[in-house]
């Protein structure tokens, strides 16, 4: 299984046998049940979490008991309370599974003293960090200036692979509109 | 005024006078005069803008012409149309001076070319590209998450330095609100 984490980060840098086992030495394996956690608010976000299998979301309570979500991790994508990961303090966000889940959690201190050991680590974990970036900025922009059918659709065609496994009760929390609505879209899309 | 840019990354890495002339020497400096732009939607973003002095916003304009202000840039901070700047593609931001402006202009190629030569500079831009998610992650919190009044407290308490030079129709288009709405808000605050 772990072998997803060494093919993913080898889309960017080549890695040798001692890199690998050096990787993988310091991941741990965790399993999670549907609906457990895997960080809680408050809590200190000591890891970040590659998915083997499963799916999980990051998502946030607000003052009237609203969840946002944040991000959907399937298979093969990284997730933490960013904020918290590379600060130290208290996080703000709930981690938790949506299906039964594999993953391999890398502490950040780990991750640190693996960029010291080898920069392409740190090369990798720029590349995604860069990626993750466009992403919230992708859709930041959308949030700011899309009806919801619009931003729908763009979630549709940039997660094909999300549609068909995360419950729409979850898209529509988040893409920040009621599971009535998202239905009244979908119905609309459909007939067009 | 390049000791700006040298003295932000030492923060991080400390440089040897190899390293700070290899980087020196591929910056491009420019000069923007008010309102100039340094980028407009559909172009390329070819360059990463360290600022020097004056300031800087990335915008996006909507389908109705309404302007979404995604960051400012003060001296020593970063900014470019940061999805455009890694693919290559053409952006869907404007960046324009708020003020007459200078900055420091690094190509993508550049960029990478130095990383090769220096995992220093990868650590350095690793770590601010972590830290700007880190913003955007808590801007999307506090954007499905708080009020206006509350999105505005946070403004100040976060960026003091902008609140004293950023016009207040520019931080109103940064809140997503009216200009009129943000009079109103201030209103209430000092009254409180």
């Amino acid at each position: 299984m772990s072998q997803l984490l060494i093919n993913n980060i080898q889309k960017y840098v080549q890695l040798n046998d001692e890199e690998k086992y050096m990787l993988l030495s310091i991941m741990q394996n965790r399993k999670l049940r549907k609906r457990q956690y895997l960080l809680q608010e408050g809590d200190h976000s000591k890891y970040s979490a590659f998915v083997l299998s499963g799916c999980l979301r990051s998502y946030f309570v607000d003052s009237n008991g609203f969840e946002h979500i944040l991000q959907f991790a399937i298979e093969d994508w990284w997730i933490t309370d960013m904020m918290s990961y590379i600060s130290g303090k208290p996080g703000k966000l709930n981690i938790d599974a949506l299906e039964d889940s594999e993953v391999l959690l890398i502490s950040r201190e780990d991750q640190l003293s693996l960029f010291e050991k080898s920069p392409k680590f740190e090369k990798y974990f720029r590349i995604i960090t860069e990626n993750g970036m466009v992403s919230n900025q992708q859709r930041l922009l959308d949030n700011l200036s899309l009806p919801a059918i619009e931003r729908y659709k763009n979630f549709i065609q940039k997660y094909p692979l999300f549609m068909q496994r995360i419950p729409q009760v979850q898209i529509a929390a988040f893409l920040g509109i009621t599971p009535e609505f998202l239905s009244k879209i979908r119905g609309q899309i459909s007939k067009s």
